[in-house]
């Protein structure tokens, strides 16, 4: 992670504490067995989530104190893609851990919990910066389980929900345009607060005049490019992107049922109005063209959402209904597109050590995705999150805001 | 099925009560999850079996009295092969059923046995025969879910144990062959009985003189294979073998780990003197090939059987430790690999209709099993049973009985 | 190769000189290019074939007199499936050995020729044996350059011809059926003059009556198995067959296209009294299944042939038209698919050394076809010859001749 | 293409003239089965460069102006990626088009060459636009024809030689670092001369201080990259490329062979100091990152470059020995791989029509190249062109410039 201003003692015990509390609660709702399956090797089971950013505590802050394992065989089953730290359970093969039980996770969890309350007072400035680092971890693994679960349950031809319904209605969302001037503008995290290492350095840009759309597309803006043939024109695509939509025979956003979709309620009628989600970077491009517009670069983005509310949106504060309903935030959601490669900005280096893997190891096919969505964690966003996904990936909840030039 | 002379009532009641109740008890020490997993697409969930042997009672067995299904949705869910009872769940995607839980598929189960008990009275002949028919069938689903079971904790690294141990030492084989004149011997199921259809019909087969070993090989013979270079000697091996042993890095019996062998009680150490189980065809005739021997044809074994005791061997009785413990008989422990395809006999003719699916579609590519395992419910196997699976499946109880010409 | 009544020295001579010689007169119109390409891994280029040959000739013949070798690496490039000789080209990269050229490999085939020729009075018995060996064996090849030909050129749009056509046009077909008794039958070859290694020991078998039908199955029946549903309905398909054709997308035999077909003239219209070629073993089972018959057994093919005149059919003489045009022959037009799978024969010993490894490694997993092609060099099958192909194979002439029990 | 300042028109038609010539000269050592084979399908063979570039010629110059097709068939069988201009042969197959023969190729490239002659009189302005577009589209399949061809000869053991060495010896290269201001630059092209769509519209970017190392990565520095475990040091390489390394079992650049390297004129001794050669950005990167410095962005490069010779370096002039030899050019030897995603320039739109798919769709998933190698045409590589490949790619002649913050 990027240098930092650290939080005040109180305040980060209080969020460790709640963190820690959300992850239970979201799996409160799940089976044993939902908790350890896994739909596809880009996903995680639940169990593991929750096992995983225990094991990134029990490592990283508890060991160097001098902490016995919980389990010593759980450090190989948990571990992800530290590959300095050793072997670890092939990456499609989660989902055949059934033992250790969801149950002993969780007590895991406890047992951890009070070992990091228990060693509070010994924890010196680096120690408390890698329980920050933990906590917004864990807040990236509570969306991912909630995209991982969704992605689970639409396998099942039942269509079951995770959480109870209904879901509120979206509202219509404002059309039209905010116009930016061109210019140089500073972007990047500049050190103060928490931000992962690859916000950073903040670093001058230069940028032309451009307009960004007031509303992220709707459900009903992606009918109307399905009715037209958009999954049909190859000419709307970038040549990878038609060759995915052929091979894998894709015509509508990933969790579209008919004129239902499927959600972590269970299936559900598709709002016209609310935002698209579970579109992949190939379709956000394709949509673009074929609306006469193009996806903003994160720069753009970032500098038209600096002075944003980052807390605007329907971002999660609690367990239920997870979908997105619309307006006009840039926080919320879902995640935007860009129209730029995950890169290391000017000057970024990689931390040293095994926590330094962090992401300058992703650094290469992957598109930076803005925002935050209905199943970011309130408050783990910030304005220059860069979040990213290959092109392909559609499971999060990842939606468009178009830009152009002006 | 092959016709048959019934069961007398009270006998096939009985042993639907048994057979009914010994699936629920082998699934007892499971876990939601451990129930609900699948470890490949060749096996499946241990709530599949127990819920798919279920959805054959409700729908051959009761269906066609007027029950209404117990929930509209498992005939997709838990359909298997039966291309002509509509689309299925694919194969490779069983695991992904977290719901319905073990607990509803129980239920469900509980439901049906007595929907069955209740149209005890009303059953005529050919629906007792199905009900015969669905007897034998959960009884091959025991075995697979034992089979599947322990494939599934194999790959977990904590290898865990479905059943309590220690196992049973297994005793010293005994050496030597039994001599068998050649002649015209009558083979196949005569319709006494219940039997699979590809079991019939009986027909005169032409034998030459030939011995069978007295016992199965034993991990120890194997241990010497390996030791002398048989995974490594491509003359040992048919060609396609060969392939296989190289493309998957094959280099010991699927369930050795070093010193030991994973089992449902766990890891365990290797018996030197169990018979060797968990190879696959391909290597079953590698290893005759290196021992000066060949593998018996299917009808030299159901010649050597015919008047064995089917009840020798340490088959399944009770859930418990599911290991090969040695003897000398034909029926238990392992299967044994023979050297004839999986084609039907002179005069075979599928059944009509959906349950006709059974066996015929299979002839094509599989080999022939004999005898029985461990994991065979017993009594549920014939000497004119033919077990069948393709050449390099190992993950049953498959071992090997050698023959040689006289 | 089974023991053999040798060839008297001139009729072995003169044999060797006119099979040398049609191999390249087959190759004559092809370009360096036609004869470099491999249009799948289990084809291999015409230039290979070509080379193969010779190098069997080199090693098993020459070598042990102490002839140096033509050019030190040809070995290498040419071995095939030989494990005991050394390393080979990856069976899916011949395609890419553009050197040595065509010319070069003739001009090899050429020295090599000379060298037999001058080596002739110093070959001894065995050696004469392996020259009979080799002669079949280039046999064998000469008709797979054919069918590799003809399947590369079927990858071409533009349906090249590799001989001058027209083809003739087919004759109608006999109509009924042959019937024979039951009883025992000697089968298999018995040792006077040449067969390969499979074709013995001679043995007997106990056969059921059973009729045969009179003529191969024709392209106009099998344009009514497509016409009534065949490859739609999953009920008259084996398992693996039906997999097979829903993964493969197969509706027709494989070199149909529309109303011609693709033949060594390019594209011809398609014969409706013209035996169909080119179908899988799938494909035979279900169209058998269609017709209410079955595939012969081997041995009952065996014992319906014994007597046959081998010479009977359009078998190859010289380059020029191939295809099937009907008759009542077993032997030419078209293989005929049978029940059996291909596996050894009671007694079979493969023989010692790198030639041993001829036919018994691939004794797993293929079935045989019986009889003769089109594209079957004249006088090179035998009533005792066993084919085997994979049952997904269709790039033969592989082709039905129906039987039904009695 | 971007708009442009026309070559007056002998210039034109002299360039045309000598490109075309070029292409043929190239293919002359080729056999027709070294000019038809294709090693992978990222390649293409040698026959079908020669015709696609012909095809689009006849399609996109004479076609308007009432030219018949020398060959209807043509346009299907030498189409490549232009989605909206019909069927193509399917892109691995291409190397089983046997027929036409290399022969027929080069009399279709005489006949367009003599009828775009005879028709220049008649080319508007437009027209001669695609001439140049043309032109400098041949030049790029120029250097595919000989790196695929390298590619194919490389898989063959024999090793064989495209052109005659001996290659010439590299010079000892330049050590150091340029150093270069940060600020506000230009980069893109103008519009003055021809260049590639992708290649603007010119910008500024604002660039932080930076240094340049004065040589290209060599086979020297290399070794020693390799000699330190560089391809078994996860920590060095990003995600992807790890994972890549592991999968295909990476240890060196592509055409290592031991101390030698396959080249155009076959097997030759490594030159210590010529520049590496056929890495991937993987590897490229990873290099960088072991060397403590990091790789260029392209307009890093691009800044540094203004005002070079682009003619420096010993790029294709003629056929013959193609290898890089060393120097400090910046054109030349090797492409450079960039840190920069291929992404559009702000402000980019590709051109309408068929010829407008000519680069916007491939931007995702591949990274920029900068410079020219030993096997780009002379003349044919600006300051701003951007090549681009995918980040595993390696059979270009691609290499490594190092760079570093100041």
């Amino acid at each position: 992670m990027a240098s930092m201003a650290r939080l005040d003692d109180d305040t980060l015990r209080d969020r460790f504490v709640a963190v820690r509390a959300l992850s239970v609660a979201l799996a409160r709702p799940l089976s044993d067995a939902d908790a350890s399956a896994q739909s596809m090797p880009d996903a995680s089971p639940a169990k593991w989530h929750l096992a995983h950013t225990t094991w990134f505590l029990e490592t990283f802050v508890l060991a160097p104190l001098g902490h016995r394992p919980f389990d010593d065989r759980f450090g190989f089953l948990f571990n992800s893609y530290y590959e300095s730290v050793g072997p670890r359970v092939a990456r499609g093969s989660r989902g055949l851990l059934t033992r250790p039980s969801l149950r002993e996770i969780v007590d895991w969890r406890a047992h951890i919990d009070g070992a990091v309350d228990a060693a509070w007072g010994r924890l010196d400035g680096p120690a408390r910066d890698l329980v920050e680092l933990g906590i917004n971890h864990e807040q990236q693994h509570q969306e991912l389980l909630l995209t991982d679960l969704l992605h689970l349950f639409a396998q099942n031809p039942l269509g079951p929900a995770a959480y109870p319904g209904p879901l509120r209605a979206a509202v219509q969302p404002e059309a039209g345009w905010t116009h930016h001037d061109g210019g140089i503008f500073r972007v990047g995290h500049d050190g103060a607060g928490f931000a992962f290492d690859c916000e950073g350095p903040a670093h001058d840009v230069l940028l032309r005049p451009y307009a960004l759309a007031r509303a992220a597309v709707t459900n009903g803006d992606w009918a109307a490019f399905v009715a037209d043939g958009g999954y049909s024109t190859p000419a709307l695509w970038l040549s990878d992107g038609w060759a995915w939509v052929q091979r894998e025979g894709i015509a509508a956003p990933l969790h579209w049922r008919g004129d239902d979709a499927m959600t972590l309620a269970g299936l559900q009628p598709r709002d016209a109005n609310a935002p698209v989600a579970h579109v992949s970077f190939y379709e956000a491009d394709a949509f673009a063209t074929w609306a006469g517009a193009r996806l903003p670069t994160e720069h753009e983005w970032e500098v038209a959402a600096q002075g944003s509310d980052a807390w605007a949106g329907n971002q999660l504060d609690t367990p239920g209904p997870v979908a997105p309903v619309g307006g006009t935030g840039l926080f919320g959601d879902v995640w935007a597109w860009t129209a730029s490669a995950f890169l290391p900005y000017p000057g970024f280096r990689p931390a040293a050590g095994a926590v330094g893997e962090y992401n300058g190891k992703f650094m290469s096919g992957q598109m930076v995705l803005r925002g935050a969505s209905c199943a970011t964690p309130r408050g783990s966003s910030r304005v220059t999150t860069r979040n990213f996904f290959y092109p392909h990936h559609r499971w999060q909840f990842s939606g468009v805001r178009l830009a152009k030039d002006l």
